[in-house]
């Protein structure tokens, strides 16, 4: 089982420790792709995933990735000695959940620990994806998996606690509203450090559209001096070390298309952990195109992310919003930075989205004990009003490096734009979340920041015959022509 | 979403259209690694899987592999456009498997498909083994699983029906069985087209055994003339194109450590029912080291066997055996070939070898309508000391290509040997299976044909001290010094 080969680096990086050998090789070893292997020279040896390959390498070679020289420094050439190696104890840990057993403390520890040393293969990763959607988990395994998935990466050390947060489910376009949030709860002199996430299948996530504003990419350190300095940031949460192999986890989700219930949970709570949020409200969108397909579905999530709130010493409010249409009247990422930064400029907006802002900075304002219960509403509204907001936002966006001198009216989008008419007159009874994505996704949104639209009606609104329904915009004009025929 | 690269060529094989593109493209494209991407020029277009990297290909740039040049024909410095492609229609029906749903034929001849072109990503695959393991397929959904799975490659026509086949659900050293068991049935004019693996994980398979007296990869077409002119044959099922696409599913169990029971069934009966069998012996050895711990779960596994049996036409006897130490005395390709072909030669051999074989041969002979009920083990223990079973096994061997006049004295094994001595006396409580197999394979086998473990002792034996246990064998002094310390 010790066979001898002769080394070819190749320059694929994919992240891990990573060999080619040739099929007949494998066979004769008894090895299969995606097998472990252990390389070994003068008494040094390092494991990585092997492929097989029947052209690439010739029997005899083995090709390695640039992952493997990091830990043994070979050079083409070099002989090497070949046998397979064991499985990551991680391996017996995921066969432990399929078959229906509950994970230690220890066993997450094991799991989170290959996964951020990118010891599991993707099969791997797969198969433990694959059985937490079977089988699920309790609440103390989603309590050990948030708390190791957070102990994974840095934890924020922030000056003035406690530390308020605010998270949305998603699944609705033109959910702007941290933008909004963060500067009312900060203009408070309340902590409120947000990270967010970029698009993935939404039109664009909250960090693509602050970034229309001021970078959003920051590390631990300076996300805890930007913090310190005005109480608010809209960061982009990939980019700081936070809860990192989560990361890991949300690639095969979506590889699979599979968003196992007790994983997502896990994982917001893991990343609030990670900013040590004292207090968080989670607003849960309910309704056609969001994740939350009724009230009953909505009950469920909120009693368990109070209860796993409870258990992480982390105090949950669950906001319940009606979710199956666009909130505001803008989507993409700089309609969306204009229409919101015009809110705070101006303390109006569409109702859509000052209600939900102030419905859920009350909740804030009122658990920070800046106002008593049943006044927060008031007193966000007031701060929107009155230009504490805006003027909150402006230190934000200088802390976070853009121009403090930013007016709504100067942010440019896209320089084509098209106008749809209605063809005939009605009432406008449902305007679709997935319909309004996949156009302004086509349009060129999140790379194009100025691919968006715009919606002239509301639902409920008496429609006449070429009455301007809605305006898409883009930089390029293929990308307008193909989001018109969407 | 649609965006503009410039062609590189790289030149791995993976078996399926890859890309790699850049890590930073991936995220402004919203497309995660291990997706599908559509790669498009002048009209035509191809769907590849894509991996990220970070250094060997620039932003801009997209390597493709050259299964994607197969379909289109892309030359270095093309430029071609990249959007996320949809998932196949499996992807679906796996996830319809997660949530316990039964699978329909339909489905079945979808995921088949799929994994025949390769369509599925190692990923996806993981996810369709682990949810075969956790929540199992009922008697209809092996059958269509097994059917899609035979109808994947070819089906042997073989002239003389009906079609008789053993199967050992395996785990025990030195069951050279089949070496014996064939050549028996066809001495007695029935047909035997034997196909066999290599060794996975065990010492040696039926394959690498047979090989050490003859070619043993054929295609289809070869088999049918080889079992056409002698009846029999002891064929690697890998060489022809039998349920091709249980080779997929194998490799991810591999990968898992995972061996889903329903699965499982339906690969065996695949390979059946490609080759056209009509009665089936299947052999469950039961105890320690095996694959099944306990007469329960034996009978079990012999109830589903004759159930799927009589749903897929073939009927199917169980023999329960005891597993728990080695058939023979010899392991390993050339101990067992030249153990095999003396107990041929001359009538005799081990009696844990003579026993098993003579008990499957004689259902099958007395199945075949060859003898009455009740004497099928006599007459095979005939064939075996009159001769007859030893000509057939020549005739065999000829067929296949190898020397007819093969004596088992002439086999040779490793040059270099050791002799393992008890140091104290007593009995021979226990010999471990899975102990036999490391020292078997570090020995070098199966690549080493030579290399090996001789048994001098067995089960119950009174040892004293000093008196021989087991000699072994290798043609590497590195190996078989290896192999003592296991």
């Amino acid at each position: 089982m010790d066979e001898k080969f002769t080394v070819k680096i190749f320059d694929i990086m994919e992240g891990r420790p990573e060999a080619v050998m040739n099929n007949s090789d494998l066979m004769t070893l008894g090895i299969y792709p995606l097998d472990r292997i252990r390389i070994s020279m003068n008494g040094n040896n390092v494991i990585a995933i092997v492929k097989s390959s029947i052209e690439f390498i010739e029997s005899g070679f083995i090709g390695v990735s640039p992952e493997v020289i990091k830990i043994l420094p070979l050079k083409n050439g070099d002989i090497v000695s070949v046998t397979i190696s064991e499985k990551p104890q991680s391996v017996s840990i995921i066969k432990k959940k399929m078959d229906k057993q509950q994970l230690t403390e220890e066993n997450f520890i094991s799991i989170i620990n290959d996964i951020k040393s990118n010891n599991l293969s993707s099969v791997e990763l797969s198969a433990f994806v694959s059985s937490l959607y079977i089988n699920g988990m309790n609440m103390e395994e989603i309590k050990f998996l948030a708390t190791q998935m957070a102990k994974s990466g840095e934890i924020l050390n922030l000056k003035n606690k406690p530390i308020f947060d605010k998270h949305s489910l998603g699944g609705v376009p033109g959910n702007k509203i941290s933008l909004l949030i963060v500067p009312i709860i900060a203009a408070a002199g309340l902590t409120i450090p947000k990270t967010s996430s970029r698009a993935i299948t939404s039109a664009c996530g909250t960090a693509d559209i602050m970034e229309v504003l001021a970078p959003v990419t920051f590390d631990a350190k300076q996300i805890e001096k930007i913090v310190n300095e005005v109480g608010g940031i809209i960061t982009w949460g990939g980019g700081a070390n936070l809860a990192p192999v989560d990361d890991y986890l949300i690639q095969i989700e979506h590889n699979l298309s599979l968003n196992p219930r007790s994983l997502a949970i896990a994982s917001i709570m893991a990343k609030k952990l990670a900013v040590g949020a004292n207090f968080l409200v989670m607003d849960l969108p309910m309704g056609i195109g969001t994740k939350i397909p009724d009230h009953e579905e909505a009950k469920k999530f909120a009693r368990d992310f109070i209860q796993i709130g409870e258990i992480l010493k982390i105090e949950v409010e669950c906001v319940i919003t009606y979710g199956d249409k666009p909130i505001g009247r803008a989507v993409g990422p700089a309609l969306e930075a204009k229409e919101a930064l015009k809110a705070l400029e101006t303390g109006e907006g569409p109702s859509s989205l000052i209600e939900k802002v102030t419905e859920i900075a009350g909740i804030i304002l009122e658990a920070g004990g800046v106002v008593i219960r049943g006044k927060g509403k008031e007193l966000a509204l007031e701060y929107l009003k009155n230009g504490k907001a805006h003027k909150k936002m402006l230190e934000i966006i200088s802390a976070q490096g853009g121009n403090p001198s930013i007016i709504s009216d100067s942010i440019q989008y896209g320089k084509f734009s098209k106008l749809i008419k209605s063809n005939s007159e009605g009432y406008c009874t449902h305007i679709d979340n997935n319909s309004i994505t996949q156009i302004v996704r086509t349009a060129g949104s999140p790379k194009d920041k100025g691919a968006g639209l715009y919606l002239h009606v509301s639902k409920g609104m008496k429609i006449v015959k070429d009455q301007p329904l809605y305006e898409i915009y883009s930089n390029s004009e293929d990308k307008l022509e193909q989001s018109v025929i969407c």
